[in-house]
């Protein structure tokens, strides 16, 4: 039998090693002679850094630990392939890499950056003969990959802030001064991640008074009118804000402060400040104190809180990508299809990779309630279901252990 | 029987309410008539917002949710009250309260401001001839009260910090690309919780590369002098900064940077910002990208992750505090008194308010290695008892459960 072989892109996740499980075991039990790991992605396939899988995981511990450890096991990258018709040298070198470790099969985790890779790679493969099956495998915390119900990373991120949302909810209102508290939550463009403050409500929490997702123009003043009113009925307010807002002319309210950015391989600006700025904007109009909290990179790599069901997901689209690749399925994601919302029933499914491949899916604007300060009903029908039961972490020592890296 | 009182002041802990849990426990036990709670603390029975504890936390499952729930579920202040020989006013006032709700154990939970709360009530009590016995329950994430070996609600932030730094490692080096990321942690004056960084290292954790603790002086060469030697040695260097650190002439690092500061009410200013300023220093100084994560007040309020050995001090020390009350001590604290480290054994003492009131413990320079970069040996086997053993926490509907307002 050939080989398989598996990278990791993009930004960590705190499931996306179970994905990493997901895929070795299937293709170990349909009888891959060898799971290679690719060490930082593509990028580091160029460079032939790769690790044998089969040999680190042979144990069960190990893949417990596996997926219970955040970030990306294999290393990531943020690499962009030419296009196949421009530069042809890249993908010559990259499929006599291939090759020369006998790879039938190629997997890769990651989001709409890394399925844009699969695509290039499978329509290179297409167009050369290759008998290679390239399948992408959805991975992101933002949520935001086309024609899938959601996305694995997800469940975990929103759960994380879900619990955080409701802590720090406590801890804002505990002098019962008057106090506006930001908090600063991922996505660039799609606003999955800071709905998912709208969980933190319930029968022990008040929840957050106002989401601002950046699906809707952001206008300072109207801001300023809500936070206003508010605070008229209670002393403490918390805002869930998206580090991706942006003002009607569409510059990222980030770029009002002063503070220096830089841009990343893909060209995306790097987003950061967000809560700040609207803390000092705040703290100017209004008399009253405010604080910026910003949950930061704690967001995506909390392994010691992530949402069992997301964890299960993970684990089952890896599965589902090696079972259709060696069904002889290629340039295709795996997707998730949601059954119902109660009981939550989820399947997997598969979707060309070419209409996944940078294309962003948003919250739909039916999902944010009228007066545009929180999620409705429908979101959280589709949210909560992804947040259910936990992973219980290994703890030795005091410490949520990982796995060792051999 | 008399009443008893109990008011939690300052800063919000993970484990703040397990002592209020303790302290109730013991003087419903011991058999006073009722418990209150003070709302917001001094400053909320001034103003006579007291709530019956004893109506409150009639079900066993209440007092676990309790121990739970972060912040301060009573509510907390940062009132300062006057000398006693300035101001009777205010004196006669809270006694005359007191006396109406006949009270005989009065019960502060808090960190250095509330034992001078303590230690005023008292002496004001000795020198009007009131029956009223006064106790300071320790508590505060900064650890730096005296003449206890550590305070409840430490080893809880220091175990966060401990898995948090952990996952932070794995998501720093996930690019394999040049990388400083600054970690920003709570400690006003001394380095306890920064240290806490420390205890990541581990057979499957590297640890973070460089400590930088308030109890020495900063400077800026040589911090950029020791990163740049790190990073020739791994690409991916994470630093623990404390968010109090100062420069040789005295001013905060933070104060360098441009962003408004206020003062709070015990004319401490606010720091934030350390991390930042640093993360830009470096970045104009050295090839490599930067990030900074400030762990805000994550690190204080996380009750989804605490350590419970801590947890369970914090109960006792609540009991040991009312016991001694009972037993007719007035103006005292209790304290920890350690035994041994390993087995980890651990006990109370009563120790004089006066002598804890306004005074701060700072980490012992002999426990920072010569360089100047990590913490020895002797604070690893200090701190690791602290962060032992875990306490679940409830999950409902995929959340973590707080005790419901009543």
């Amino acid at each position: 039998m050939p080989n398989a072989i598996v990278g990791q892109s993009g930004g960590p996740t705190s499931v996306i090693n179970s994905s990493l499980a997901g895929v070795m075991q299937a293709c170990q039990m349909r009888g891959a002679e060898q799971v290679y790991g690719m060490l930082h992605g593509i990028q580091g396939l160029l460079e032939e850094k790769v690790c044998s899988l089969s040999e680190r995981m042979k144990s069960f511990i190990n893949i417990e630990l596996l997926k219970r450890t955040p970030s990306s096991y294999l290393g990531s990258c943020r690499y962009r392939l030419p296009e196949p018709e421009e530069d042809e040298a890249v993908f010559e070198k990259l499929f006599a890499i291939l090759k020369k470790l006998d790879i039938r099969w190629f997997f890769y985790i990651g989001g709409n950056d890394s399925m844009d890779t699969i695509n290039k790679l499978a329509r290179y493969g297409q167009q050369t003969g290759s008998d290679i099956r390239f399948m992408g495998v959805p991975k992101t915390i933002d949520n935001d990959l086309m024609l899938t119900d959601h996305t694995p990373g997800y469940g975990s991120a929103a759960k994380y802030i879900g619990v955080v949302m409701k802590e720090v909810i406590r801890d804002a209102t505990v002098y019962g001064t008057k106090y506006v508290t930001l908090v600063e939550i991922m996505g660039r463009n799609a606003g999955w991640l800071t709905a998912a403050a709208a969980l933190a409500r319930g029968e022990d929490c008040e929840g957050v008074d106002l989401i601002c997702l950046p699906e809707l123009p952001f206008h300072e003043d109207r801001f300023l009118a809500k936070v206003e009113k508010m605070q008229k009925e209670r002393a403490s307010v918390v805002i869930a804000v998206s580090e991706g807002i942006k003002l009607a002319d569409g510059r990222f309210v980030c770029e009002l402060s002063d503070d220096a950015r830089s841009v990343d391989a893909f060209g995306h600006i790097n987003l950061t400040g967000t809560a700040r700025y609207l803390s000092n904007l705040v703290a100017r109009n209004l008399p009253t104190k405010t604080r910026s909290v910003e949950l930061s990179i704690l967001q995506r790599c909390a392994g010691h809180l992530t949402s069992r069901t997301d964890i299960t997901e993970a684990f089952q689209v890896g599965g589902a990508a090696a079972k259709a690749a060696f069904e002889g399925e290629t340039a295709k994601m795996v997707a998730l299809k949601r059954l119902s919302n109660d009981p939550y029933q989820c399947t997997t499914e598969l979707v060309n990779i070419s209409e996944v491949a940078n294309y962003e899916k948003k919250v739909p604007l039916e999902w944010i309630n009228e007066a545009r300060t929180d999620m409705t009903q429908d979101f959280l029908s589709y949210a909560r279901p992804l947040i259910q039961a936990e992973l219980t972490p290994i703890y030795i020592n005091g410490l949520t252990q990982h796995i060792v890296e051999s």
